[in-house]
């Protein structure tokens, strides 16, 4: 207890539980595969050492931890009456190659902060604290993702346990090497009735907080998304010699199609449409391109939304074909439904953000996260926090330490004053 | 004599002037680097074999035959008085890789047929005639272009002469081992006040003629051309976290950028707008293009009405540009001033054609022709053949024999009445 009571008072002195969050980002950004970036793959050494510093930590917290059959390291804080309902709160601590150190562990480290406040000043609740730090959210190593969130919500399939990596190593022998059990996965299943609900901090990965000047903000949902691959066949022919009128040019029926979905999106609430690759053939300076493909990503945090925009940019799409004489085809090679997030989760938080003195505008999620496999299970709910330029997957990716401070303290107000018996209503 | 009077009897039962022509055709093609296709390079030992069967049939058609200093096959038939001014007739006999056989060919095997045929009926015109088989237009195996006819008409730079092929062989060294004294070829310019003119016979390389239904069509200007490289610079973000109004989209700017050259190429008479390459970074399915960069290729038989163009496309560029907040360079990298056929000899052959019971429409040449550097000698005029969908630089080009026989036709009935007085109003 003496050397608990010893860091909490180095913490104090500080600056604060912001201050104290990036000093931890910053020590986990040094666990990495390479010295320069930070690229911490699921199940590898680097994962290890900080599954194991993120247990200390729990520990300082006055949580019990470890770590399961799927490497989820999960610290419990119990709740003040036996077989209290327990809140899961947690993200993940994988990251892409050459990765920004706030995506995923920020949520884990302010998890982590807010019960060490609690246990502090001795507060037990009504419900038990499970903050977990989840092991394969970006599905970098194996083609598997989520495999963490999916352990815990029931829903991880068997079968990806034979998927490999790059070395030819299944993911049974990576959990092996890790020190997991995998036979044990299932029981890693939460039973449903014993949970509230999870929560997640997470940094935005957008511009829309900056841009409105708010240092959190409250998702309505991870929204839903489908992805298209999309082929115009036109006619080739010598730029010198063929008449505007007799072409039949692949890349001017794309660019009015691209035209289209961003009309479209632009046009709609909460939808956006991007159309990221973009290709022409055979793309020579002197020859009217015959052939163009390109993507269709489309995301909304509503399903209805989302569908009945595809079929706008369906309609629009056979239109500019007809009229241009040229071939389409568009084949569906990705479709999530959304991941409502719960109103009792959203109110909750917007009160404990009110009763702080701020205010936070509710917004979707277009990335995807934890809570996609975890709606599976409970409610869900997210906290975002405002990032720089809406930058991420990159080096690049920044916050504030004050904003780590406000969705700590957010953290900590939303689990002092939630009701169990909201979770019902 | 005797065995000259026999071939002549045989072209003359095998079907016309036509028949011979493709049968030619079919020949030539079988001179060729790949078994398969037709490569014809420029020096290279196919080249030879072609130059002389050329200058067989040149012999034959009752006109003296060499090779000069460049490589050009020249075939001469004399006029009537002595010192009498020459008109020049030709195209070329090398081609681009896996070509068609109609492309440049079909010029020097129609202008041989011509004469073969005002000899047969011993015809001698107020004029000379050289037919000219040029062995370097499409530039393919040296950087330099069109070096056969830049020769003829003395604008050929010896500096050419060091540039390499691919397997380091020199201009210079590549003459010498075809048989050429390329210390000659300044003597091979013409003397301006000697040349009537140079008529070339070619396919349209188009589709306009095929499109209309008229088997062959008078070239107004060899077109000028301008060509850019754009590049627009947006910013990259997530596509599902970045909303439609916080975006900088390279590849929306681009797009609406190409239908704007579609639009007012397509509003211009006489003007054709391409973009052949387009291409965006960093081009994945979940990222907003950051990059986009294209060509813009722009050609007009009026030089006004080009520049004209660029100034429209320019300034709606900017607007695009300014309106998006993206950022814009375009670089010229090629502009070539448009090459007007001469009155006199687009109404020469139009009365040819009208003698013979035909019309023909009047139509720019979107592609380059030996006639470029022949502009810079003497008045140009260009007889253009309907081809099968405008294809060429393929092996799928193809013309009709009947369409063979029209274009001999005109040509010989268009020597026949020219007169070299007309040259001069």
């Amino acid at each position: 207890m003496r050397m608990f009571q010893q860091v909490s008072e180095r913490e104090q002195e500080s600056g604060g539980a912001g201050a104290i969050v990036m000093r931890r980002l910053d020590e986990l950004a040094l666990l990495s595969s390479d010295a320069k970036g930070l690229t911490r793959l699921y199940l590898t050494p680097e994962h290890k050492a900080a599954a194991l510093r993120i247990m200390e930590w729990m520990r300082q917290a006055g949580m019990t931890a470890d770590i399961d059959a799927v490497g989820n390291v999960v610290g419990r804080y119990l709740g003040s009456v036996p077989d209290a309902p327990v809140l899961l709160i947690g993200s993940h601590i994988d990251t892409v190659r050459d990765a920004g150190r706030y995506d995923g562990n920020l949520g884990v480290v302010v998890g982590i902060q807010a019960v060490s406040e609690l246990s502090r000043s001795g507060a037990r609740l009504p419900f038990g604290i499970e903050v977990i730090a989840f092991g394969d959210e970006e599905g970098v190593r194996f083609t598997a993702t989520l495999s963490g969130s999916r352990a815990v919500a029931g829903t991880f399939d068997p079968a990806a346990l034979d998927v490999e990596d790059e070395q030819g190593k299944s993911l049974h022998r990576a959990l092996q090497d890790f020190g997991c059990d995998p036979s044990g996965i299932a029981a890693v299943a939460r039973p449903e009735a014993r949970v509230l609900g999870f929560v997640e901090v997470h940094i935005e990965q957008g511009p829309v907080l900056e841009a409105e000047g708010f240092p959190v903000g409250i998702v309505t949902a991870i929204s839903g998304a489908s992805r298209f691959k999309v082929e115009v066949g036109g006619e080739a022919g010598h730029a010198g010699t063929v008449p505007m009128r007799l072409r039949r040019d692949a890349l001017m029926a794309a660019a009015e199609m691209v035209l289209v979905v961003e009309h479209i999106a632009t046009g709609t609430p909460n939808l956006v449409g991007t159309v990221g690759r973009f290709e022409v053939l055979p793309g020579a300076v002197n020859v009217i391109p015959a052939r163009s493909t390109f993507t269709l990503d489309v995301r909304s945090p509503s399903d209805a939304t989302r569908a009945a925009a595809l079929a706008d940019i369906r309609q629009a799409f056979d239109a500019i074909a007809a009229r241009r004489e040229v071939g389409l085809s568009a084949t569906c090679v990705y479709d999530e439904p959304a991941a409502p997030c719960a109103p009792w989760l959203m109110d909750a938080l917007e009160a404990a953000i009110a009763r702080l003195g701020l205010r936070a505008p509710r917004l979707p999620s277009g990335a995807g996260h934890d809570g996609l496999a975890m709606s599976a299970l409970c409610p869900i709910g997210m906290l975002f926090v405002r990032c720089e330029r809406g930058i991420s997957h990159n080096p690049a990716e920044a916050i504030a330490a004050a904003d780590a401070d406000v969705a700590t303290r957010v953290l900590v107000d939303f689990l002092r004053h939630l009701d169990p018996a909201a979770a019902g209503r």
